[in-house]
C-alpha cells in the first residue's frame, strides 16, 4: 500500500508490542506526511489522492507521456557513514530527477521506499529535510511509498512529463553531431577518492569537492530545453567514458573525445595536477549527474542561445563518428582508459 | 536510470574487474529484459520506451487517473529461506497489484528495484519466472528498475488506471453499509505460524496453506467491478481487524463484526479446531490479500450479480455503525482481540 502503515506488517511479524508500533508509525508519518500549507508545503493539483490509501491517485496532463525512473541507494554499496543524512535525502532525489532531466522530462511525483534497521528520529528528520528541500525546489510531490525494517536502503521511483514524441533518447546520435557535457567533470569522484584515502586532498579541497558529491544538481531546465536541440542525451552517473558508450551503442555510432577539452574545476586542477591522471579520473569517475548530449552542427547556435538564457556552462568535448568505438585523444595522442576507475590512484 | 546498467555503478565503487561486471550485468539483463515475441511476451502499446534508457516513456489512457503503489519485501523481515524464489517473484507482484485492486484500478506497469548480495543465476531465473507469470497474467509490463548489490531486498512500484473520479477510497463507508470480504481469511497466516512451529500442522495442511501464503491472488476483477458498487475498499494485508480500522478512521465511522461469519477454509477449520483461537487468528493474521469493502443496502443486489458473474465468493461479515470503534462479537458475546497477533499460539 502507498500508505506508511505498511510499517505495521513489517514490524508485526516480529514484535508483539502494538503500542510501540503505533508510536513508531506516528514518528515516521511525522517526517513524510506533511500538512499542506505548513512550512510553505504546496500540493500539486494533479495529485488527487496522496499518502494514506492503498495507492496514490494522479491525473497526468493531456498530450503528455510519462517518464518513469527508479534508483536505489544501499548502505555499504552506494554510501557509508561519511554521507550526512541530509545529503542522502538530497542525493536520492537528485539522482532520480537527473534521469528525468536526461529524457527532457519535467519532474512531478516521487515514491519512496525506505528500509531502515531502527527508527532514528534525528536521522529521519535530517534525511527528510534534504529530500524535501530538493523535491520542493522542483515542485515534486511525495505521493507515497513504503517503510520497512531491514538493512538501510532507499529506493525512489520518480515520474515526470514530456510532450508526446519529444522525449530525449540515447539512440539518436548521428555522425557529425558534436558531443557536449554540462558543468565540470570529476569533482564528485575526487571527493569520494579523497574520503577513501586514495587521493591526497587538503581539508578545503575535500570540503569543496564534497559539495559536488553530496549535493549534485540535476540539469532539469537544460534537459527540457534540449528536447528540440539535442539528438541524444544521457545523464553522467557512471563516468563519461562509460555513459557515452551507452549512447554510442544505442545509436550504432562511434565517437572521438578530446580529453583536453574536458571541463575542469579549479579545485580539481589543483587536487590532481598531473593532466593524464586527472583526465583518466574525469572520464571514469562517475557521480557527476551532469548531462552528456549530442547536437547537430546546424543547431549549435540554438544551443548557445539556450545556455546563455539558462546561465549554465556546456562544453563541446568531441564529435560523433560513423565508425563504432570510443576514441580518446589527449594532447593529440591516443589515450587508453585504465580499467577499474579509481584504482590508478592507489598506493 | 531505468536501465539495468545501474548495476554498473553499484559494482564499480568496489570492483576493479570490468569484465566481471559486464558479464554479471548481461546475466541480470537476461532475466528481466525480455524480447517481445519470445515465449509469448507481449508488449503494451502504451509503453513507448521500456528498459534501456534513463527512464521509461509511457502513454497513459485519456480520461483516466493513474494509481501508484509501492511495496518492499526485505529478507529477514518479510520473508526468509522458507519462501521459494518463484513464490517471492509471484508475491511481490501480487501484493502490489492487490493495492491497485483495492483502488478499483486496472494494473499496467511495474518498476522493480532488486538488491541482492550476489548474482545467483538459478535464483534469479526462478524469481523472474514467478514475477512474469503473474505480471503476464494481468498484462502488466516491467518498464524498468534498478539492480544493486546489498542485502536481499525487493521493491516494486506498480501503476494502473482508473477512470476519473471512480477510484475506490478508504474514506467512503457510511453507517448501515454492509462489510464484505472476498475469499477465506487466515490461511496464509496459518501457513506462516506452521512454519515457525507456533501452530501444529500436518504436512498436507502445511502444503495446502502454503499455497495461500506463497501464491496469493489479487482480486483485480472484483476491485474494478466494485467501482460503482462499494463505498470504500481496502486490501487485507495486515489482518481484517487492523485493516478495517483504517477504513473506519478514514470514514469517521465505527463497525460491528460478527466473527461467526468469517469465511473459513476447511483446512483452517481442521488446523485450528478451537473456534475462539481460530477467529483471533483470522482477525489478526494478515497476508490474505483479499479485499474488504463496504456496500450500501441498496446495492447488495448489484453485488450479488457481479460476484456470480465473476465466480468468486464474498461474505458479509458485519455492518458499519455511526459510533466510532470496532466491536467484534463471537456467539453473540463481545470478543476482545488479543494484541500481538500470532503470539497467542505460543507455548
Amino acid at each position: 500500500m502507498v500508505c506508511w502503515t505498511k510499517l505495521w506488517t513489517a514490524y508485526a511479524l516480529h514484535d508483539s508490542d502494538m503500542h510501540t508500533l503505533t508510536k513508531e508509525f506516528t514518528l515516521i508519518a511525522k517526517h513524510f506526511q506533511r500538512e499542506v500549507g505548513q512550512n510553505n508545503v504546496r500540493t500539486r493539483r494533479d495529485v488527487i489522492l496522496g499518502i494514506g490509501d492503498d495507492a496514490a491517485i494522479l491525473n497526468p496532463p493531456a498530450e503528455s507521456s510519462i517518464a518513469v525512473t527508479t534508483d536505489t541507494m544501499v548502505y555499504g554499496t552506494h554510501f557509508d557513514d561519511h554521507v550526512p543524512a541530509k545529503a542522502l535525502g538530497h542525493k536520492l532525489v537528485a539522482v532520480n530527477i537527473s534521469d528525468l532531466a536526461a529524457m527532457g522530462a519535467e519532474p512531478a511525483w516521487l515514491s519512496l521506499a525506505l528500509t531502515c534497521p531502527s527508527i532514528d528520529d534525528d536521522w529521519l528528520s535530517e534525511f527528510a529535510s534534504g529530500f524535501f528541500e530538493l523535491a520542493d525546489y522542483y515542485n515534486c510531490s511525495l505521493i507515497g511509498g513504503d517503510v520497512t525494517r531491514g538493512p538501510l536502503s532507499l529506493t525512489v521511483t520518480a515520474q515526470g512529463f514530456v510532450p508526446h514524441g519529444k522525449a530525449l533518447h540515447r539512440c539518436g546520435a548521428q555522425p557529425g553531431d558534436r558531443i557536449y557535457v554540462s558543468g565540470h567533470l570529476g569533482d564528485a569522484a575526487a571527493a569520494f577518492a579523497g574520503q577513501q584515502g586514495r587521493l591526497a586532498l587538503t581539508d578545503i579541497q575535500q570540503a569543496s569537492l564534497n559539495k559536488r558529491l553530496f549535493y549534485p544538481t540535476p540539469q532539469v531546465a537544460l534537459g527540457q530545453s534540449l528536447r528540440v536541440i539535442a539528438t541524444s542525451a544521457i545523464d553522467l552517473s557512471d563516468g563519461l567514458a562509460s555513459d557515452l558508450q551507452h549512447v554510442l551503442q544505442a545509436s550504432n555510432v562511434g565517437a572521438k573525445i578530446d580529453a583536453n577539452a574536458l571541463p575542469t574545476s579549479a579545485v580539481l586542477e589543483m587536487a590532481i595536477p598531473n593532466q593524464e591522471q586527472r583526465v583518466q579520473h574525469q572520464l571514469t569517475g562517475g557521480e557527476d549527474y551532469e548531462l552528456c548530449f549530442t547536437v547537430p552542427e546546424s543547431r549549435r547556435g540554438s544551443l548557445e542561445t539556450v545556455v546563455r538564457q539558462l546561465g549554465i556552462d556546456v562544453t563541446c568535448v568531441g564529435v560523433i563518428e560513423g565508425d563504432a568505438g570510443l576514441r580518446i585523444a589527449l594532447n593529440e595522442k591516443p589515450l587508453l582508459l585504465i580499467e577499474g576507475g579509481f584504482s590508478h590512484f592507489e598506493g
